[in-house]
């Protein structure tokens, strides 16, 4: 899909084909200009494809990554990606003067985006039309990245936690560390996360080797049966149910299994990924301003 | 069901049978007391059917109130009564020498108590062979404790937190209090519910008389429906998915309402229901032991 790359790989397309040693003569470049021009805008729906060719099998029959406002023909004045489309991060889109933003979660509060429910609901009604006046669209970008080759969210944690040497595309969520104590991991989470205060079941003077990091919320069910694979010394992740992930756990201590837990929250264990997609876009879209806005942990303890 | 009531209630039907001025000849009370003695046992099914005919409606054709572990016809021990029959609570439960325990939450991780997938698994394993081995019956009482009028689950939060004259069994969920800071009515529920740290969205000077009570895990849209309803200063629930009700409490307050958010956490938000049903169990289960064992947070925070 040629007309969604941009001004690099025409200028090298053009090269190739009048040659290096070619004198490019003044209406060749005034006319080289002007397509240049052209090229620097992108509407939503070429960026969208612009990422999704890249996946295998996609585009998904079934997928929550849809357009949740605004047009997929609309003329792109700028991008903001975030975990969270949420009106903090609308207004600094707007601000920003973009009006397009790639969310990795539900705007509205669920995981199918289905509004009929909120209708009359006054917080979901501003937002909507705050979206509506102001020309924005957000797409959701969750399921499309994770099945990237490599899962663009784990490739950005890696690399915030400097974990490059132990990761496993091919199992990105199994990570063999060097032997480390549950309190140092923690430390560094927090560190490498801008993380405020995590929670957590475990001995904080055992030793870690084997981790499974699954950030986000992947579901008790998944994490029950990861664990049950993986065997891991300790599994950290964004969020989980009370009533399922944390009382296997629990479980599985009383028993006699040297197994912890980490629940970092849910944004800032899966933040980096749009930190990653920023990366990823920039060099494909010249001229566009590409902007990570962090959605932030919301929540504070006492 | 006159089978399943117990002694006080036997000896107030023969005196008034007999007349309070009647001389009980000795062959009468020994037969009395043979009486009495069997009128000790009951089986799970009996105490199961004494609490379900307390409910309108009852029973319920669709209902995660089934029996876990055991058989029903089995003669009861002693009863446990706890949030969750974690692998802790059965321990204490076998130490304690009964053989039944009530539990508000599932057994095995997941809100049907779906086995299949875990059959392989070492910890459900673990546990439901030690369940059989002692031959404990795990019943769950949750729709059915939450169903009863009053409400099992919220009488005794309420009682706990020493708010019944706000209480209003119609609308169980809404309590107008006079004015109090947000760090103010954090610091009640920490102390009488036994908490040692909260999470929370918020002003902690804001004033709050409007409390929308929702303790467990009612979920997202149960959560936001309940606002948009009740339109609260603040929201209390035990657990709450992040990109759900915790999204929701953040796009109200960019909007600019007033509204706090407070994650008790799950199991100390609902554990007085489970002493509740013990004060409920015990004058209708004459020389029947029952305990509630605190399943207590398993959760930390560094």
């Amino acid at each position: 899909m040629r007309d969604c790359t941009g001004r690099r790989e025409f200028i090298t397309s053009l090269t190739k084909a009048l040659g290096t040693s070619v004198f490019l003569a003044a209406p060749i470049i005034s006319s080289a200009n002007n397509l240049l021009a052209e090229k620097k805008t992108f509407t939503v729906r070429q960026i969208i494809n612009l990422f999704i060719k890249e996946v295998a099998g996609a585009p998904f029959d079934n997928t929550v990554d849809t357009l949740k406002s605004g047009n997929p023909d609309q003329k792109v004045t700028g991008i903001v990606t975030s975990m969270f489309a949420s009106l903090e991060v609308i207004q600094k889109a707007i601000s920003l003067g973009a009006n397009f933003i790639i969310a990795h979660e539900p705007a509205f509060y669920n995981h199918q985006d289905e509004t009929a429910w909120l209708e009359n609901d006054k917080v979901y009604r501003y937002k909507a039309d705050l979206l509506q006046k102001h020309n924005i669209a957000v797409w959701r970008n969750h399921d499309y990245i994770h099945r990237h080759k490599p899962d663009g969210v784990q490739t950005g944690l890696v690399a915030a936690l400097g974990w490059q040497k132990y990761y496993n595309p091919e199992n990105r969520n199994r990570f063999i560390l060097p032997p480390t104590t549950l309190k140092a991991l923690i430390a560094l989470m927090k560190e490498k996360l801008g993380i405020q205060m995590v929670r957590y079941i475990g001995d904080l003077s055992q030793s870690c080797q084997r981790v499974l990091f699954m950030p986000g919320a992947s579901g008790g069910r998944s994490h029950i049966e990861q664990m049950g694979k993986e065997q891991p010394d300790v599994l950290i992740c964004g969020e989980a149910p009370e009533w399922e992930t944390v009382e296997y756990v629990r479980d599985a201590r009383t028993k006699g299994d040297k197994l912890s837990l980490v629940l970092l929250g849910h944004i800032p264990s899966e933040e980096p990924g749009s930190e990653w997609l920023v990366n990823w876009l920039k060099p494909k879209l010249p001229g566009v301003k590409v902007t990570h806005v962090p959605a932030r942990n919301p929540l504070n303890f006492i």
